[in-house]
């Protein structure tokens, strides 16, 4: 498969992919690898990276915990102060072998350390395979808000192994499927059609490329989001609010990021029929879609003024006001439009119906 | 003054600073504008700056407690959650008004938040003029060991306005100084000459703008400190170590980074002159100049074994050896040699005889 080349490195795939990190390894002459894992990566995954590995390095392994609750900066110290204490220095490298939290997490680690060293992610879930693999976001969250602290850095490299997703329970890899679908909504109505009744495990590795590509086209044409990454963000302002919600609500379990955008992908769906003329027949698909995938969570009335009041920490806000990614159609998206509360809370009842 | 132009910034001087400051906050159209300050700046130096601002804004004052030893990450986060709570936004700017703690502190605050926000530095210090007004590094400590995280950030501008140096005790003007005899015995044997026997308060002006010209030159040739940067680390390699050895020592007073360096200078000359030929008179010259200015050290054989144990940990090593940059004579440096631990203990010897 096609190796995909983003700002300044490449997204390898499957056979590919181990053959890339010998030959870069090799060159780059690193005084010291370190991977960073969690505990389900370290015993599913570590044990499928390290015999692919030819090159003759010191490795150190860095555990942290699993989950977005471990997403935070007193994590982060506990990395950088085990990276210190391993003496890594400017010419070590991370390898990030898990899910979003290490990508995310490991990046910022890495382009903070020392101010700065190389890393490498390796994505284990499908989530963060189609997500996280391009465009250099990385960041931890600041008590339930997501992604508050982080730098704009870009890996070494990124490989795509779909190896790893044997090691997923089906949770988990319907949470990645919602960003796939989100890449069809928001650019390619064909690509919708494709993902929309549900798709064979020998599709999944060219879908996966599919989706790289896409979220690549994006975000080399506007790495900052000044405008056109915008679009990716369809579903997250409300999905956000309700994973940050959830994430701090004693009441209820835990949402995968999936999940929760799933629920702000209708919601937003809901608004874009009312605002921007996106027409009835593709919102009941697209609501009809997400129910037959994830589970329904019911939102009591004080479960929504919490979310509201969320909402204004968004990132994608400026100036106090909230700014939504909305559908014309589905493949045709529309940025920075401003919505009123009541409209957000009507789109809830759509979503309760 | 001429104002010297960095990498994507300028730096502006006294009068034509605030000036400038007024241009871009009108120009910028931000959301809101944050404010840090230590209590000393809060104090001595906000009330100068306020009422030189003409721009309309929101302002938010933002105070941390003053000191080195507050230059860390739960410092950060505190000041993460304050702009987080007064809804700072992507459109938001920080300006950072203090010596070096706040410049380094505030701008890895800002280059982190919410993926980064525009940041102005208005060093109040002599050390943070003369150093931290360019080149980008910005960062915290962690534990004892300076800087290890943190990133390479512009500002959209540094404003230096010696006014604030009236604010400073005598001690804080010495630590200054130290830098600007740096830069001499790095770069301009004349400006060693001229700085050597003193100054007077009326060539102030010109020796700061001289300082940050000749700072700025080696960065803009070498941003990322692949190699002619290094030649900034003079006296720092073993000053880095000096300083946070007394910043964890229970048993000895805190020394200010001026003064660490200082004697990392005479260190550093003692190896010169035992490895890369600097003269015997140019080093005796060294010696008696940093003595005559900054207080003598004793150094028992057990503090000079905890020095030599954190030298490891300097940013400036890779693949386990520690480099140091050395002097073939003033003005005259070299880059990367590396030194072993008895040559390190001799020079501790010669300065203290």
């Amino acid at each position: 498969m096609k190796s995909i080349t983003s700002a300044a490195y490449s997204v390898h795939f499957n056979t590919f992919a181990f053959a890339a990190l010998n030959t870069h390894l090799e060159k780059a002459s690193y005084s010291k690898v370190f991977i960073l894992v969690d505990e389900n990566s370290h015993e599913h995954c570590l044990p499928i990276l390290m015999p692919a590995i030819e090159a003759a390095y010191d490795f150190e392994v860095i555990e942290i915990e699993s989950g977005e609750i471990n997403k935070n900066i007193a994590t982060c110290t506990r990395v950088w102060e085990v990276l210190s204490g391993l003496d890594a220095d400017r010419k070590s490298v991370l390898i990030n072998l898990g899910g979003g939290v290490i990508t995310d997490l490991g990046g910022f680690v890495a382009s903070t350390y020392k101010r700065g060293i190389d890393f490498i992610n390796i994505p284990t879930t499908l989530l963060a395979m189609v997500d996280a693999s391009v465009g250099g976001k990385t960041g931890v969250d600041l008590g339930a808000l997501k992604n508050q602290v982080g730098v704009i850095s870009q890996p070494q490299m990124v490989l795509v192994v779909s190896e790893f997703l044997n090691t997923l329970e089906e949770r988990q890899l319907q949470s990645g499927f919602a960003e796939m679908l989100k890449h069809g909504l928001i650019r390619d109505r064909n690509y919708w059609n494709t993902l929309k009744n549900g798709v064979g495990a020998d599709q999944i590795d060219t879908l996966i490329h599919q989706s790289v590509g896409i979220k690549n086209e994006v975000v080399l044409q506007d790495p900052t989001e000044q405008s056109l990454r915008k679009i990716l963000n369809y579903g997250h302002t409300l999905g956000h609010a309700v994973e940050s919600f959830f994430l701090e609500s004693a009441e209820h379990e835990l949402l995968l990021h999936g999940e929760a955008i799933a629920i702000g992908m209708v919601l937003e769906g809901w608004l874009s029929h009312n605002l921007q003329g996106l027409q009835m027949d593709d919102l009941t698909e697209i609501k009809n879609t997400f129910a037959a995938r994830y589970p329904k969570i019911v939102f009591s009335s004080s479960d929504i003024d919490g979310i509201l009041s969320l909402l204004k920490f968004d990132k994608k806000n400026s100036h106090g006001n909230i700014n939504f990614v909305l559908l014309k159609g589905i493949g045709n998206p529309v940025i920075d439009v401003q919505i009123e509360e009541n409209l957000i809370r009507q789109a809830f009842a759509y979503y309760s119906e």
